[in-house]
């Protein structure tokens, strides 16, 4: 159970962001988000403690049998290996930005060597081929839901307060596209993009694949958890448990590109006050997100045409989070730096 | 004289970029800047050294005489003391992104004491008022020039290779208003905004007034040295100076919000190769900025409605630009990761 953020202090948040010097308001979304953290946090003065990205990562089933996408599954794990290497872009932003980094292997068809960064919370070698039937079973479901939670339980123990999304699969911009037709109600073939890069014969055949899909599984999905059952991957279920217990412990979400926003839609329906506790980190580049966000009602940080995944966009938006919050704590007032106010 | 950036290695920049364990084009506009920079600095590892930023602060005579500012003319001089004691916004910006900030006294109507930020190159105690005759006379402007270019080859030669500019004076919006009139042919009504705060009726007064001096001038104005003397402000022409010499030393330009781009486009006017070393940080929330960057077919990475000033836009878009050169040094290739390229 999530609960809205607290409007205790939003007047005083205001009071304080307005006596920085510095016009009315001219601080734009830094200051939407530092009155967001704010009261997230209930505090005049937040905090971001232990910045934290987590990489959730699974195979898909249907890759197997449909063309879904350009690359091998086999890149799933290959990609995993080079994160746990260290020389992805993810690692690469989240260094730049002393994020910390993990890796949960949610359902990788393939195993890894021991590594500080990797949590191994396996559900299966991949889901089942939903173009056959449901690509999860409901206790393997279960499993991803509350071994999503269990994860950040534990990274909020450690001490982290704003912790970001992020995602590795390959065919999981299929899940995505499913799961957000299903939610918002737009027609399959507006929610299907290039994921990691198909020409536009490729995006065709991916849509058609997916109208059978999305036909075959409608009538039996009666609810949202159905739906995230029926078309989730595990790394996209496990996302979704972990995102609804970061609210619930009034963590700070960041929310990366398309797939990452696929679940976090998919927490939405199942608690709306989810979103009190989100920062949208940036536009995607694969079509379907900007509907997404405008279902969701909600503008990002940035729109500069990332669609890399992995939280790739989180770690790079996250020094203008923490932006926000610095002139929050550290800017001078008026008052204390002598300086006249406005006419 | 400034060179356009060198095209030898960019083929090989580009391969460089597309060799990355990511899918093509998927890090967007950072892929963008990454080549850029690499163009810019002729290497295929650039690097980002001694990131500064310089603040121009000047005062404007008009604002004695007429109604251009909710706030008094001392603003800018308790805003640069503020500067130098480290409370305002761009002082936390910079100190949390690592980047060395200076502060230049191009023409403030009062004293400073000594302070290690602080740079004296004062040309006046403020412009005259151009609703009665020219912002300054041409032995001013040369000077001014003079001095910009001089800052920016000191900084240069001890190390820095990237620059953002910021400004301060109450009242300078309304010379960046009319210097984008004269530049762009846009009538000075669409290029007036509420600057500090204004409301509506402020804005409309504000209009008024830029129309007459718009016209007052307008058939002495041959060249665009001529519009710059008019117009400009002490700290907007000697950012122009700035601006030229930093490029032609071919160090990155980072380009602010409404009244930097002003001094951007009368340097572009007189040396268009300019605009290759120019990565614009963000768009303004005051009205006149979006079109000022059409005008110059630019897109800024930020769109997150400041519109501050003091160079805060380039302090929160420096660590995207960052990014860019990170991931072209210290990402791993899909040879280098074994990783699976696309089919």
């Amino acid at each position: 159970m999530i609960q809205s953020i607290s409007t205790e202090l939003e007047t005083q948040l205001q009071e304080k962001i307005d006596f920085k010097t510095k016009p009315i308001g001219s601080l734009g979304t830094l200051e939407t988000i530092a009155k967001q953290i704010g009261q997230i946090q209930n505090t005049l003065s937040p905090t971001l403690n232990q910045p934290t990205i987590v990489v959730f990562a699974g195979d898909h089933g249907v890759v197997k049998s449909k063309p879904v996408s350009p690359y091998p599954q086999e890149v799933t794990q290959q990609m995993v290996l080079n994160f746990l290497q260290g020389g992805a872009a993810i690692n690469v932003f989240c260094n730049q930005n002393n994020i910390d980094l993990h890796i949960v292997d949610a359902g990788v068809n393939g195993d890894f060597p021991e590594n500080e960064k990797l949590i191994t919370a396996k559900i299966g070698l991949g889901t089942s081929d939903y173009s056959e039937g449901p690509a999860m079973n409901s206790s393997q479901l279960e499993e991803a839901l509350a071994k999503g939670k269990e994860i950040v339980k534990d990274l909020h123990q450690k001490g982290t307060n704003i912790i970001g999304f992020g995602e590795m699969g390959i065919g999981n911009t299929s899940s995505a596209s499913l799961l957000m037709s299903y939610f918002t109600g737009i027609p399959i073939e507006e929610c299907v993009g290039k994921g990691t890069g198909l020409d536009d014969n490729g995006v065709h055949k991916k849509a058609e694949v997916l109208r059978s899909v999305f036909d075959l599984h409608s009538s039996n999905i009666k609810t949202p958890i159905d739906a995230i059952q029926f078309f989730g991957g595990f790394e996209i279920v496990m996302m979704v448990g972990a995102m609804l217990e970061a609210a619930a412990l009034k963590m700070t979400i960041i929310v990366d590109g398309f797939i990452v926003t696929s679940a976090l839609l998919s927490a939405y329906y199942l608690d709306k006050n989810i979103l009190d506790y989100c920062i949208f980190a940036h536009t995607s580049g694969e079509q379907g997100h900007q509907k997404m966000l405008d279902h969701l009602k909600v503008t990002p940080l940035l729109h500069i045409g990332m669609r890399l995944g992995e939280g790739s966009g989180a770690a790079v938006a996250f020094p203008i989070i923490k932006s926000s919050v610095e002139f929050l704590n550290k800017m001078a007032t008026f008052k204390s730096a002598n300086v006249s106010e406005a006419n």
